[in-house]
């Protein structure tokens, strides 16, 4: 789970929109995006509960297709879906105190991840 | 869980925008917005998934962080994700006959939410 | 699990728009849209994912509101959201390699669905 609202703002910040919509989404089916407060606690909380609704070890009908073991991640990524849209105005987030914008990775494997942030406002 | 669709649907007939989508958004951690049937049956069932999902009386890392007891608010939050995109078209919206805009309001205390409504459109 | 990633990739192509967002919406509170890698193994990993968080046989409140069958589908919905915005550009969805978009119909019945393609750029 990785702390993205840098990346995200900055990309509103050198655009030419002040006020609109930010679609932050990843290609790629194991993977999400969300917020939280980002915080070492949640950052602990949040894969079990992840872990109890899709847990890593069980025997998932996808790694029969592929000999992989990443059933896991497809099916959370999938529960979660694959990208979010934030809104923002005079080119700043609109965002709680404490909510951040993340990346959840849910892949067996470190990987690197390309995120698009697309633009749409005047 | 509380029905939000007059607000949303007021806010697009105030405005100059025909046809487009309206981003429905909550600036905070530990709240969603989704849909639903609207009626008092769901209104008890939505939540007793979402307590299976994330109990309100478990030990969350969370609490140890701040020595609060809402982990169970931010976990389902992240999970649902802290807005929604819906559609309209002749400033109406396109929802189901059974179908409401909910805030859901996760928190262990009561508060008051403001709810970011962005029209984007022409 | 239908994959209904063509019918919304032929939208954005008949349509004037090179660059933007294609919200894809159901009009209806027992039915979602996600992403996923669609092969056959998830097509079985999914259903069972969700069985496990709003099983068909509980009984749900909702039964005794309409005496019907459906409350685990209204429960997977408004967990899943009704909707997803897809990001596009030179009129090409942008999605991973193995990441199509789906409509996932958690209802008992089987049903016609509409679902809305509503596009936004230049």
């Amino acid at each position: 789970m990785l702390d993205i609202t840098g990346e995200v703002q900055e990309k509103i910040s050198k655009g030419n929109i002040k006020e609109g919509i930010a679609t932050v989404f990843i290609p790629g089916s194991t993977a999400s995006v969300s917020t939280v407060e980002y915080e070492p606690g949640l950052k602990k909380d949040i894969p079990e509960a992840m872990e109890k609704i899709a847990p890593k070890n069980k025997d998932y009908e996808h790694h029969k297709t592929w000999g992989c073991d990443n059933g896991s991640s497809h099916v959370r990524a999938t529960l979660m879906g694959p990208g979010k849209v934030f809104p923002f105005k005079d080119k700043a987030l609109i965002l709680g105190q404490w909510q951040q914008i993340v990346l959840l990775d849910f892949d067996t494997k470190t990987r690197e991840r390309e995120v698009i942030v697309q633009i749409i406002g005047e």
